[in-house]
Order: structure tokens, then sequence, then C-alpha cells
């Protein structure tokens, strides 16, 4: 594998592919295999957020994978954002289908025509749902694994209010939750109100969570989006007031992507070595390998036992494999475990245990008897150290000059904006692709001029290269 | 709703809809929308059967939705007994594709390709996986919510071996994984090899877990099949012996049905009053239903909230909506869940709760101190009253005359078979249509002659109408 920072492209690929998180090879483009350890850490991701969910008071259901054509078709906006990218089932059983289904890219079509069933009265609302599932987009840019493909793992939540103000509060807990975990994960990200024109179609606020990758790109994780009434009222999803009026209720949606997370993950905790999964998120803590050596094999394998049998149970795997204890070294590194319990006969005669963290690569020699507490308070220490640095990232930019050359550091840059798309396009031409990526959340006015076009400035941008 | 034993399939829908379990309404046939409490039991069951899985030494993994028509197309039996029934992508971002594809009726073809690449000696072997997914085939028969339809939810386990003995020591393992969690949830079933003209497309061996449903008639919920090396030679998956020969691997199977496992437990423990989930499944143990009545009404409240504070957290939901006591009552014995916490006046006077339990439909009394051992208890006692009765319900037959007289009680029947096609069809013809399900497992070998043409029988089979 090149070293991270000098080609990261193919750090990225190989560390996925070596590590076997998943596996490109599978022949359909833009859609990979999750191999164990990737869907281990799928499933957390999963777990983790259903659960903040849950506690949000959004009840987990399940809708099918197809939707009709006339569903589909019926919010305006939203079917001209989607159609160039769905596939579409039109055969089935050997036969063309009378009607051809749409398979979903997102299903605010497919819950809105039971929203209308399901709601009556106000008493029926907040009404709060999400489902965990994978969505299919017909991609036609160059896909890469996790950041961009065909199908991708989410959570997609569709939420229902009474009032614009619920609605709007109910935005305000998404963008707390989702900063609240993407900071306990140590992943550098910033919250942006996107431009206008470049909003979820059928959309009235979307707000996007941009995972800082190491390459100073940006990577969109998850987005909020505020629908208004555009969604309820062609669905006409209607409840009736606490004053007997007929209202059509205020909708939201929260979209986590889960790939890209794991992608994310991979791409910012990584090394030369390889990936670093954090503890909470990684299957097991970690990995005991015995180092053996001719005569004292016998003893240090009895000792090896024992201090197995001392571990957290399933929490560790001990490698007796056949391989050579620096071939070991190699892959548990490679495939990101936390922890490694080194155990050689040093270890055996002194009742001692060596613990290597993956974070800072550093080894530390403990007694056995306090082994576990050990490794509690490397976890903790680990998880505290976990850290996300997105504000030193941004770099601020008062001129063309100073966009251009900032951009060519591969920097993310925040600059005073006029909202017009030509200032947007020609900053896009000039510095080989860096995009408005909207507003950062909760910044104040800016005074001046724009950046880039010199007239009045209505916000502050910021500009990144996107995955 | 219609009495569940002269109306099974109104009753059926009744509770199946008005108890918010799915919801038929979406409009793509066959495919039904998973409400919040329909889900909870569906996430449940995936959690049981995953957690026994990986104990017996599976991995999760998770395969692309779509597969490849050349992947598809290499395992001849397999493709010729799917291909009237697959769904296919055929056009996406509003172009027809150069070649259409497949969406998974199950996924042999996605993993063996996959396989191949993974495995490569006997250190690899066992190799055992599943995924937890929806799997998609265009059924022509009527549909039935749960039972049959277009889309349904399951797990898919797909294993290699070193030996056929190893494979079928993995199948006896899945027959007792599955008999051991049938008879935990109550559901009485039977396990019987399928005839040979009857086995899943490519397989050697095929084992089915027929559900007895009220009405007589038995619901396959899973199947096991030994593959022997069908698959690993199509697909070449082959590894490097002990012995340094190059060896095709034994491969087996899993499918285990989630949708209808949903449907059985509803069908199987539900009453005239509405479904009973069995506590291990159920999202909450029960709900707390306050009685008020004019002038003692916040007294009640006052000691309802106390009551509430001393129930396991997150296990009971207290239902203080505008609705009546009777309405309450009605709602949650429709929902199935386990308990009710009953309290009125009388029970806040006394210092007591009344406890309701959906399957005796039984009253006690309890006092407050005693309330959450009594609820442990009671939730004990409700597991262990989850009775299996298979055997009970099984009736032989020697003749023709017995079978049919019998099939005109929908009874299960059990009889000897001469193991040839044309009986079979003949029993289906004459019974309006029994099916040779196959021979039980376990079964001993049978004395004298097919009970329908008098040659000479092969084994004893087991004959039922199917859904």
């Amino acid at each position: 594998m090149g070293p991270k920072k000098k080609s990261f492209s193919e750090w990225y690929d190989y560390v996925l592919k070596e590590g076997e998180f998943i596996d490109v090879r599978y022949g359909v483009k833009g859609m990979v295999v999750y191999r164990p350890r990737g869907m281990a850490i799928v499933s957390r991701l999963y777990q983790m957020f259903e659960s903040d969910l849950k506690e949000r008071g959004h009840q987990q259901v399940l809708f099918p994978l197809m939707i009709g054509l006339p569903s589909f078709k019926k919010e305006s906006d939203h079917i001209k954002g989607f159609e160039e990218e769905v596939f579409m089932v039109s055969r089935a059983g050997g036969k063309d289908l009378d009607e051809p289904m749409i398979i979903r890219p997102t299903s605010e079509t497919a819950f809105y025509p039971m929203f209308e069933l399901w709601i009556s009265s106000y008493r029926d609302l907040p009404y709060r749902t999400f489902q965990s599932v994978a969505v299919y987009r017909y991609e036609t840019k160059a896909t890469r694994p996790l950041f961009r493909g065909r199908e991708f793992l989410w959570i997609e939540t569709h939420n229902l209010f009474a009032s614009e103000a619920d609605a709007i509060k109910h935005v305000r807990d998404d963008i707390e939750m989702m900063s609240s975990r993407l900071s306990e994960l140590g992943i550098p990200y910033l919250v942006v109100k996107r431009e206008p024109y470049d909003r979820f179609p059928g959309a009235d606020q979307s707000y996007a969570y941009d995972a800082i990758l190491p390459t100073g790109e940006v990577l969109q994780v998850a987005t909020t989006h505020y629908l208004g009434q555009n969604f309820t009222k062609p669905f006409e999803v209607e409840y009736l007031a606490e004053n007997g009026d007929k209202q059509y209720a205020f909708s939201t949606t929260l979209g986590i992507g889960i790939s890209r997370i794991l992608g994310a993950l991979v791409s910012c905790h990584g090394d030369d070595n390889g990936a670093y999964i954090p503890p909470q998120l990684s299957d097991r803590l970690g990995v005991v390998v015995p180092i053996l050596s001719g005569n004292g094999s016998s003893e240090v394998m009895q000792y090896v036992k024992k201090v197995y049998s001392m571990l957290p149970g399933g929490q560790f795997l001990l490698d007796d494999s056949e391989l050579t204890p620096g071939e070991k070294y190699y892959m548990s590194e490679l495939k990101g475990y936390p922890l490694r319990i080194e155990i050689g006969i040093k270890e055996a005669r002194d009742s001692t245990a060596t613990i290597f963290r993956r974070d800072t690569r550093k080894r530390k020699v403990v007694s056995l008897d306090s082994l576990p507490r050990e490794i509690d308070l490397t976890v903790e220490e680990m998880k505290a150290n976990l850290k996300t640095e997105a504000e030193g990232l941004i770099h601020d930019a008062a001129s063309r000059e100073e966009i251009i050359e900032l951009s060519g550091q591969n920097r993310i840059i925040r600059a005073n904006f006029c909202g017009k798309k030509p200032c947007a396009d020609g900053i896009k031409d000039a510095t080989g692709g860096y995009e408005v990526r909207g507003e950062l959340f909760n910044e104040e006015q800016p005074h001046g001029a724009c950046a880039w076009c010199g007239e009045k400035a209505v916000r502050k941008v910021i500009l990144a290269k996107a995955y």
C-alpha cells in the first residue's frame, strides 16, 4: 500500500480490500459486497443511530423497495430531480410489466401515500418514523467504493408536524444528534445550509453534514431537509387541528449515509499501517497474538490461554493461526482493531501482558492482575483521543486570488458570497472543481463584498471540492 | 372481526390491519408496509436468529440486490427453477441497460463468484456466512399478506465445507436450531425432507420447516438445503486440501422466512380478541391503563404514576389517551401485548395493581410491593405456556378412503408412500389440493404398501394443504 498522504486513493482501495472491509470485485458497477469486518461496523453504525432516533420518538417501519410510477410522479420537483438516476423494473416473470416500477432512490413517494391513510388528527402528530434500507441511484459519474455508488446503505427518517415551528425544531435536533455522533466518532465535519439551487428536490431548506477527508475534499455523509408542505399538499396529508380546521402537515426528512460514514471512518482515522476503527464500532476490541519461539512455546501457549480467559467475553480474538507474529501484527493493524495483546516468553515469565494501542501505536506492559482494568482505561483514552478539528481546517479568503491560491493547496475555504449561481460556476471553473457547499450552520451574517464578484455579499459560504 | 375458527381469513386480515402490524394498502401487489408494531417483532426475530447463527460461527455479510445475468445463469437447474419468477431491471437513468440485471430471488449466484475469490485452502473452511435481506419473487398465485408475497424478509446462510460429512452435520445443526426456536415461540411445526422432485433448484437434499396453521394448512417458514458440489463446481469454488489436492467445497444454505414466521405467530397464538405476541418478541411487555371515574380521578392518576415508575424502564406504555378503558383494553389485546396493568380507584386505595395476561385472559390482583416480581413470574409462566403440539395434530391414513376422509376434515395426514409423482398428483386431485410435503425428519422406514396405489412404500410422508 502507498503512504496515505502521498497516494490517498491507492491507500484507500488497498485498506478496504486487504483489510477485508468490502470487496469491489462483485461485477456490478457501483455495488460492493460488505465482508464481515465491514458489515460488523455497518451493524454498529445502524444500532447507534437507530437507538438515537428511537430515543427521540421515532418509530421504525419498513416500506417496499419498489414504488409505483403514479406515486413517484406526484411531486413535480422531486421527480425532475431523480428521474435521470432511477433504476426501473420493467420485466418480471418473463414478461413486460404493464407499468414499470421505480426502485427507491429515496422514499418520500412511498411514505406519503401511507401517511395520508394514517394521519387524521392533531393527536397523531408529531409522527416520526425511520427505516434502515439500501437505496439505488444510477450514478453516471465515476463511482468510488463507499463514497459514491449505485447502491448505498442509509437510514431515512420521514416526519410530520402540526406546525412549521415544530418541524424546524426537529431539524435543529437532527443537527444536534448528527453533530454529536460525528464528533464522538472523531470525523471532522461541517454542517452547511445548501444554496437554494442546490437543495434536495422538493425541499425548502437543506442542511448537509460534510465530512472533511484527509485530502481536503468534503464528503456529504448525511442531510436533513425541511420540506414545508411541499409533499403533504400533493399527497394530501391533512389533519384535523384542535380548532376543527383541516390543515396540511409540515414535514422533514433526514438521510444518514451509513456506507459513506464507514468510508469516512476508514479515511479519517487510518494511517500508513492501515485502518483504525474506534472501539465503540469495532466488533472486537482486538486480537491476542502469541509470540512463540522454540522451546518456550508450550509455556507461552499455556500462559496465553490464561490471559485469554481473563479478557471480556467475545471482545478479543485469539490468533493461533500459523502466520508469524509479524504477519499477525500487520493484519490486525490493517483491519484497524483498537488493541492488540502481545504475549511472549518474557510476558509469560513476568506474569505481564503487552497492550498495543492502534491509534498512537504505543505499547504498554501491564501486570496480569491489572490487565482488564488497563484495557478499560486504554479504551476510554482512545475514545477521548478521537478529535474533530474541523474549525482549524477552514481558511478564510477575501478575494479571487486568495480563493485560487487556497484551492491550489486543497484547503477548505470560507468566503463572502453574493448568493448567485454564476459566481459559484466561476469559482468552480477557476479552481478545478471547488463548489459552494453552503453557509455554515449558525454562521453570523457577513459584512462586505462577495469575494468573487465584489457585489454585496449575502452570506459567508464554504468552498470545497466534493467527493 | 369474525371469530378466528369460523372465518380465519377475515380474522387474520383484520388483526394485521387493525392491530397495526402491517398495511396492505401500499398499492404494489404482493408488497406490504411493516408498521411499528410489526417491525418491532421483525427486528426481534432478526436479532434472535442472527445471534444463534453468530454463535454457530456464521459471519454476517451483505451482498448487492442486483445480480448480473451471466452469474445468474451459471447453475442450470437453478436458473430453470427461478427464471419464471424473477424481477428484472432493464432500464436505468432513462435508458435501456445493455444487459438487464436480476433482482435477487435468493443469493447463491451472488455469493458463489465471491466464494471463488475468498476460499483457497482447507484452512479457510468451514466458511459460514449469512445475510439479512429482502428477496423478490414474481408470484403469480394469489398473494396473502406475510404468507405469500413478492417481497419477503428473510435470512439466508451460505456455507462451505471441506467434506460432505461436515456439510451434512451443519444441516442437522440447522434443524436443531430451527426446531428449538420454533418450539420456544410456540409455533407447531414439522420438519420434512422434501420429495426429490420438490427440492430447491440445485439441491441434493431439501428440508422444510412447515408451520401448522390453525386451519390445518401448513406454511413453509424456513428451508435448509444440502447443495453438494452442485454450486461449487460451476462457480469453481475449489480449495487446496491438507494433502495438496485441489477439491471442490461442499455447500449448504438455510433460508429463514422472517415475514412468514411473523404471519405464523399471529395465526397460531391469536384468538377472537386479536393477536398474542410472545413476551420475548414484543417491543413492550404491555400497557398500563388508568381507569378514571369522576371524583377519584386525580387520586388514581397520582397512583398510576407511582406504579408506572416501579415498572422496568421502557417495557410498558402508559396509555393516558382520551379513549375509554374499554377501548384501551380492546386495542392492547388486538395488538397482542402480553400484559396489561389496570389501575382504578380500588387499586389506588388498596395499594395493589391488577395484572391481565393475554394468553389466558386471566386477571390477578397483586400488592404494589410485589408487582415487579409478579410481572417477572407471569412472563416466565407465559413463556412456559407456549406449547407446540405438532405430533397430536398428525393423523395416520392407511388407504385412499382414509386419506380422502381425513382431508375432508382438514387434517395433517401421515401415510405410506411409493415415492412416485403420479401418486402425489392423484392425491392432490382427489383431495382438493393436499400435497406430499415429504418425509418427517428422523422418521423410521415404513412397512407395507403405498396408501394410495398399493405398491411397495419407500417412506412415510406427510400430506397437507399448503398456504
